[in-house]
């Protein structure tokens, strides 16, 4: 297989240090330069936690561009750095690969817009876990046919809001599909208040906080006679890596411009 | 093994009928009569789903433990006709097995006294169900050594209270060795309202129902770095007659009065 | 909403009843004729269990089917005589729903030359439990992302083959887009012989077999720092007739032949 | 409270990082003083990892005790090392908890026998996770009231043996109580070989090895209508210190030998 030159921007951030060592370990990859602002002209072996990566350090991503050779950028930075980035490295010919929750409509409307005109693929994830896209590609398809479901997220107890985002994006995903139903027995009441969770549409969403758990979620459907659950347990900040990896394969073959991983499972 | 000889009292009911079924189906155990207010006289094969049992049928209690030479009742009826069948069966020298969450303090102190006097065992069970026995007992035992816990209690959707009487009851046993502590972060926020669950004394209890689901309890308790959960599934009435014939077992051999399985499961 | 007409053959079955009863408390449907080889000319009614179902019961399909002015037969017989009813209601112009696992290649090619000819909608189901259809579809679509899959099925201890047919018929569907890939340590060691469960093309199948559990099965896939499982709970057989009423409402839209019920889920 | 003062031997391992940590987060814990073979006279925060613990090091336990006031000695070396410092602590009146496997029978009666000497508790403990250890303990209290167990355990592939060391001390521990019963149908038949697991006594165990996975175990168990599911998750090393600080809490209490920690859990 053919080698996929890679420029990683952000090294020394939690997703994107992973990422080094993702591409560092991952054979079909050659992690071709980093962009860092503050280390212009260095090794990457010469910051810490990186040692023996000869990788070139690039300030300027102008300059790593026309220098690296690289097919695709996995952009970790910020929304504002991000942007700029992605827009350079399409007019260089490279497929950005990036993960951020900030990009505004207009800036992913301006991207459509390069990706189209340059026909190159680009790729803006909010959520690289894979396992959790599924579980909600996966809950919005069962609610066409089951229609009572109850979401269970377990979270450790350091967690401030509840539910999490991810339970909310669920239900919103089953209820674009899926009839508003209140459910439970029209009569059902509450000898202590909030036994049955939070409503959305008449979906029921219970949040478990406790210290030991990380990231879990389940989605309960029920219909006479059996119950259908699928859940998604999520450990580390590696799990992020496998939905990395599929981005940078799907990206370097589509020549157009796709916005949440989900739409590159089928 | 030597054979137990028993009487039930109230075949007809849910829980009688299936108690039929049990005695008849359990080697050890002769089922010497049944009593019944309305069959005086016939034998049990001759009513609906009693094909073959050749037992006799009695309406008065004094005839039937005269003639029937029991050494255990097991009477599923009412607490009212449950109070005078157990003091009748212990002046017989007849041990009870009580299925009832209707005996009064003042009932229970009575019913100790006569066995006290007699020398007799005699079991009243509020729940029969051993494996929830279990789950309550050792969700108490792990409180000691895990002050966080949530308890998730799932059922059909015909439930018309929420919490269940045994989820509360779970927590109340928990309450009793743990010293009340708020769960959760202290700045945590519902951005629905009722995430969360309810909250007894810090504990949080969560009550799913879906249809298809029957009875399923979990309690889960966490600790940095672990989590511990016990679960019990109950998926049909059959689940009691385990805990029948554990008190059955058990009152042949003791000659004292107990109110709750819990305390001959050690 | 229009009436969907309705004829049951087999009623006295236990799928049979089930549909029956389901039929009858649909609004939607009604419930034409029933359809019984020994009972011509009296009504349902007047079979046990049917109390109140005034609905005439037929013995020849011929008859039935000219006089009930059905939309759909419903067919919960046997391989033999549903074929035959098949094809019957075929040449009426009804559209069939056929529960069976026992028709063979060149019934099928048959039936779906016949559905072409007249332009009409046939279902013939191997299995109308939605949820582990559900369950067998998002499997196989996860397995494009996770190669790594252990598939766990929790039977009641009567049964006598290990894995279950589910559980194969999973591991099959996985099969045919996986790599083949042995999981597990490459060193890995059996200290128990059987531990690591049964072999399927290097995924691994186990087999919990406990008296008080029904039916139930388990896929779990793992990647680096996440886990997905897909779990479906069947706890008694009116868990069929929600596949049943899919099957019904879909065939009465379409004018072709379709051969398990996954190809009407997407 | 009153401080209890702590000396922690092999502060550089894995664990005793752990119980470093622990010990200086824990407000009535004080860090008397660490052991550390290498070190001699240095003070704690010049090795890495530990910075602003201002702690002394010694290299001579002799020296160490004389100096350090201590109450309790937390020894997290190796068998050979930990024998000595176990004896040499109780010479000095400090009380041991040791966290090892790889004492003999012969170690356990001297360490015994001095404790009864000196009146002066010890607690060897084997495994400090306080949870996994309740699960064998209900695990084994359960089984007297169920006879049909299976056990499920679950861990990341890179693990060699199967089933884990766990999984067969539960079996063990449930075996001690359990009259040896063929679990599953009398005719039961593995279509593909190895299906219903490893074998012990007529329990099954089954080890399900998945990328992703950090170390779990469930025991389930099954009568009629019903099922117990005792189960731990593991999620990191950060799990032994509540069995630690169980340790210590109870050791400064009680003048006698304790081998392993479910003796001092009731």
């Amino acid at each position: 297989m053919e080698q996929v030159r890679i420029v990683i921007a952000g090294p020394r951030g939690r997703m994107g240090r992973e990422a080094v060592h993702m591409v560092m370990n991952t054979e079909r990859y050659t992690l071709a330069a980093v962009l860092d602002h503050k280390y212009e002209g260095i090794m990457l072996s010469e910051l810490e936690g990186f040692q023996g990566y000869q990788v070139p350090v690039y300030s300027e991503i102008e300059k790593c561009l026309s220098e690296a050779n690289a097919d695709v950028l996995i952009d970790l930075t910020t929304p504002e750095v991000g942007m700029y980035h992605t827009k350079t490295a399409l007019q260089h010919g490279v497929r950005p690969v990036v993960g951020t929750t900030g990009f505004s409509k207009e800036n992913l409307a301006e991207l459509a817009a390069i990706c189209e005109e340059k026909e190159l693929g680009c790729i803006i994830a909010p959520n690289f876990a894979v396992g959790a896209i599924l579980m909600m590609k996966f809950s919005q398809m069962a609610a066409k046919f089951f229609k009572d479901v109850e979401i269970l997220e377990l979270h450790h107890d350091q967690k401030l809001d509840a539910p999490s985002g991810t339970a909310v994006k669920t239900a919103e995903l089953i209820a674009e599909v899926r009839e508003t139903k209140k459910q439970g027995h029209p009569n059902e009441k509450e000898t202590i208040h909030g036994a049955r969770g939070a409503d959305y549409e008449g979906m029921h969403i219970h949040s478990v906080r406790l210290p030991g758990l990380i990231a879990h979620q389940q989605v309960m459907f029920g219909a006479d006679g059996q119950t259908l659950t699928i859940r998604h347990d999520s450990y580390n900040r590696a799990s992020f890596m496998s939905g990395v990896k599929l981005a940078v394969d799907t990206i370097v073959n589509i020549d157009s411009f796709v916005y949440g991983l989900e739409n590159i499972i089928e």
